[in-house]
């Protein structure tokens, strides 16, 4: 692999990492539903959060700890999403933070806390409070490897990877997990803050400065979880928790030559873990990539791509294994970016199936078995500049329906 | 009904207007897919058309005869677009109004060309030829009352509606057409030009100037077309035609008494047309009126209306009819428009089901009752303005997909 980044068995934790999850009962099915993520020591810390405006409870208190550029713990229920729960949902938040610093004898201020599930119904904190204790108790213990699982909701497998990489000869470490499958698509501009969509937690054993690490985040986010959607809908309670504590001893600073390998890394292991989020998207069939070259300008190539990535007709096509591409061409028309239709040439797993603006008639068994792939990779040359950029989607099936009517 | 316009039978066209409807082989069901609209004497006319920057052919070239503001003829067919079609589509949008105009003996550029249907494919021209040599034989002996029928694509029923209205003691009519159910959404902004999304042809007897025809119409289109979306998908072909032809012998002229009454009447036959859209849309079970009340601006009310319209996971719910309001919360909190949580308000049919941003628990049997009307009437209030929109839409069932996987 690139830079020497080698993929590593999980739950190879990082140094001074320790995971779990345990089955409160939130879920009624009995599967795990609560998760915690634990540094020995004390770890640099960056967050991404949503920017929809009705951000859910535990997003402004984990807003107030990331501003600190420091935490130890991230405490995680799947389930129910504490969002659009006023007051009691803020306070029975901030009780999570408590109770989990009380368990691992930590401070509170270094307790993050994520919700994912349902919006608009209130924690049942009697099963909340009972689940931290059993938590704590196992991450003393040392831990188990069923993090990933507890976190999910609708995700039908969990998704998590560990790379390892060298920084000044020092093998270091960068785990990863995340959930998501619907609810998914982030339409965030970078601020001062990085921003992100779904739940993903990351810890590296490098030591990393929160300013540097916050940077880097961002720059990560661009090309993963900024980039992907599977129904257009972003979240009230997206989040993304990297922590970095340092315990292999080797550490970068800005501007070091190790920086480049450690984005590089980061990199790797968002990017992939967004990738698995799309083609995990609920009732999904394919993992659909839209690439959109030559535009004029960087965002022109992001709103492109997004447009023809969440069109609804151009999906429901993909999940018919349908060559209808007058719908891929109608989203670029109504992106609002500048195209200019005779231009227009796109390209199917490297068949060429738009020139000049023109539908081709591909022969029908070339494109008919392409478009049975797992794997669709669009390319769209818009043939008016140097920029581009692309997104990771899936087909909408009568299933995503089925899954989403309750 | 108000300002004294009556609803009346259809196909009682305006005097002097004829529309007839055929069936030329281009559907492979035989049903009928082509239609003639014609006005008897020169006719004003105002026209509105995607912003879609992959127009179909025919657009271009309506644009050019809607400059001239006038025009006798509507020539329309289904069950092709001619979008994506290149040099040879034009030359075919061009055949098809110089053969129109021949069979009518009329000019070539009184003749305004649509077409609707599937994207990329050229037009049958020798099924478009014959059928065109049968409708002018049609028109010339009175026409039919098949028009409706023949423009409808995966409609399942046809769309129109007749009022009539006085001005200065003179009865005047307007009578409408509309066809539309997949590729519904416009998210346009009043230009100079007027906008407007699938295909609609309006014909009125009263004399109206062709300026201020086309200033009606945009007003028109604000409260009507461009307020509904099936799937957030905008057409490469929609058009709106409107032709007065005075010969009612009354008229209206800008600042005249007459003016309000006309501006209702229409406002009366696009908004009726518009929701028979909406209500119609591909496997949809449900109409749902989204209106956004106490917003900042006016802009602020149409794009938080247009988030929660066009939200799939909300328009899933409700096809489940599932009070699963956080999905609507959660569509205005991504809009991108200023809220604010707690000012949040939401009723469904005069039911409070969200107050100070918090979800109601609603009886369960008042609610579901309410969730299984057939029209489901939203109202939000922000509670930070006095500016207010609206959206009409529709819910997304399984069938959607099933339509719209070929």
């Amino acid at each position: 692999m690139r830079k020497n980044i080698r993929q590593i068995k999980t739950p190879d934790l990082p140094l001074g990492f320790r995971a779990a999850g345990i089955a409160s009962g939130i879920k009624k099915d009995g599967k795990p539903d609560m998760a915690l993520i634990f540094s020995e020591v004390e770890a640099t810390a960056a967050g991404a959060f949503t920017t929809n405006r009705v951000a859910a409870a535990p997003v402004w208190l984990d807003k107030k700890v990331m501003a600190g550029g420091s935490c130890r713990a991230v405490i995680v229920n799947s389930g129910c999403a504490n969002a659009c729960t006023g007051v009691q949902g803020e306070a029975d938040a901030e009780r999570m933070a408590r109770l989990t610093a009380e368990g691992l004898e930590i401070d509170p201020g270094e307790v993050v806390v994520c919700s994912t599930g349902r919006i608009g119904k209130l924690l049942p904190m009697e099963k909340i409070a009972a689940g931290i204790t059993g938590l704590t108790g196992i991450i003393k213990a040392g831990g188990n490897d069923s993090a990933s699982d507890a976190i999910m909701t609708t995700d039908t497998h969990p998704k998590r990877l560990s790379v390892e990489f060298e920084i000044g000869g020092v093998v270091c470490r960068i785990w990863g997990i995340a959930k998501g499958a619907g609810m998914i698509y982030p339409r965030m501009e970078v601020a001062a803050m990085p921003h992100a969509t779904m739940l993903a937690f990351l810890a590296t054993d490098l030591g990393v400065g929160a300013e540097l690490l916050r940077g880097m985040l961002s720059i990560s986010l661009s090309q993963s979880f900024n980039r992907i959607t599977v129904d257009g809908d972003t979240s009230t309670n997206d989040s993304v928790i990297l922590m970095a504590n340092g315990e292999s001893k080797a550490a970068i600073e800005p501007g070091s030559n190790g920086m480049e390998v450690f984005q590089a890394a980061l990199d790797m292991v968002t990017g992939e873990l967004a990738r698995m989020i799309a083609r995990d998207g609920e009732g999904a069939t394919r993992l659909i990539r839209i690439e959109v070259r030559s535009a004029r300008t960087g965002d022109d190539a992001r709103r492109a791509a997004a447009a023809v990535a969440n069109s609804l007709l151009f999906k429901c096509a993909l999940y018919g294994a349908s060559p209808n591409w007058g719908r891929l061409l109608a989203a670029l028309g109504y992106s609002g970016v500048l195209i200019e239709e005779k231009k227009i040439e796109v390209s199917l797993n490297g068949i060429a199936i738009v020139e000049n603006g023109l539908l081709l008639q591909v022969q029908a068994d070339i494109i008919g078995a392409k478009l049975h792939e797992k794997e669709l990779d669009f390319v769209i040359e818009l043939g008016l500049g140097e920029e581009s950029d692309l997104y990771y989607t899936c087909d909408i099936s009568p299933e995503y329906v089925e899954i989403n009517k309750e």
